[in-house]
């Protein structure tokens, strides 16, 4: 038997968020998730450290796709422009065939005081990665910081449309939508 | 002797600061900061629930401060036009003579990821409060959260920019400057 058994990562992951959304968060064990994965609690920690970084595992390649796009951005693109692109392709690329597992995922969330932390300090990462990526093409201090800030509010305002009952528009369309919010607060501010 | 002494919240938080500075927040403890501010222990617990409190005590107050100027802004007020002058005016009432304070304060928060994480949920709960006054003068969502996070955004971004060495602006100049900065960052966009 090879060492990474194929499909275990994704099936551990909807075992997790189904034994989360079933029973509860905190009630749910790592023997438990094994189990409804059909593998070894073994070849659970073989892949994540604990039963949080579950929900949370994604959020390095997010972070590493995002930084990439921005630095990969035209150089003739203002930095609030750079962000967004780099969020729409994300949104695209990533999420938009998980809605229904976005959904679960933050309602889990959102039941823990430890998960939102937890998925707060993922998104202050976030942000200063997006800064310094952003310093990294030339935007000076402090609009760097202020741009990934915005962006980083931006993303979070229109992940919260996209996860509400009833929702039909893409994430990224909503990101777009969310982006077109920020110019209209500001031109009557 | 009375219940509550004069001055010992003032104390206590200068004491602990100094002792934090000095020897680390890990190391320090509620015993020694009673001593240095010349209380006792129970005193201490009178004012603050752990010596992590004392760091994050005037959370509250700020949080009541801004939302009650936010719900007193002039009806013609802009939702980000409402947020900025609530900002603006809490710097002048309760920052601007405390720039030594809010340094060294930073700076041991900065050194603790316990205390980093406090801090991201005091801010996520501030944004909660000041997107809710927002809706309560009438600003629908997403455009209400939207302002929020974006006031909320440029805060942080003033706050680091006064805090850093060699700054001599208040924090009211700096949050108007920031906001300045966010609207020429939305205008290239």
């Amino acid at each position: 038997m090879s060492r990474w058994e194929p499909g275990a990562r994704g099936r551990l992951g909807s075992a997790a968020l189904e034994l989360f959304t079933e029973q509860g968060y905190e009630r749910t064990t790592v023997a438990e998730i094994a189990a409804r994965a059909g593998v070894t609690e073994r070849t659970f920690f073989r892949y994540f450290a604990d039963k949080r970084e579950v929900l949370f595992a994604g959020g390095h390649e997010l972070e590493e796709l995002l930084v990439g796009l921005v630095a990969g951005a035209p150089d003739s693109a203002a930095p609030l422009d750079a962000i967004a692109g780099a969020l729409e392709q994300a949104a695209a690329e990533v999420f938009d065939e998980r809605q229904f597992f976005a959904r679960q995922r933050q309602s889990v969330i959102n039941s823990s005081p430890d998960l939102r932390e937890r998925e707060l300090l993922k998104l202050a990462a976030l942000t200063a990665a997006l800064a310094e990526a952003l310093r990294g093409r030339g935007t000076a201090e402090p609009s760097a910081s202020l741009a990934a800030e915005s962006g980083v509010a931006v993303f979070k305002t229109a992940f919260a449309r996209w996860v509400a009952e009833g929702e039909t528009r893409s994430l990224g369309e909503l990101i777009t939508a969310t982006f077109a919010d920020l110019k209209a607060l500001v031109a009557v501010a």
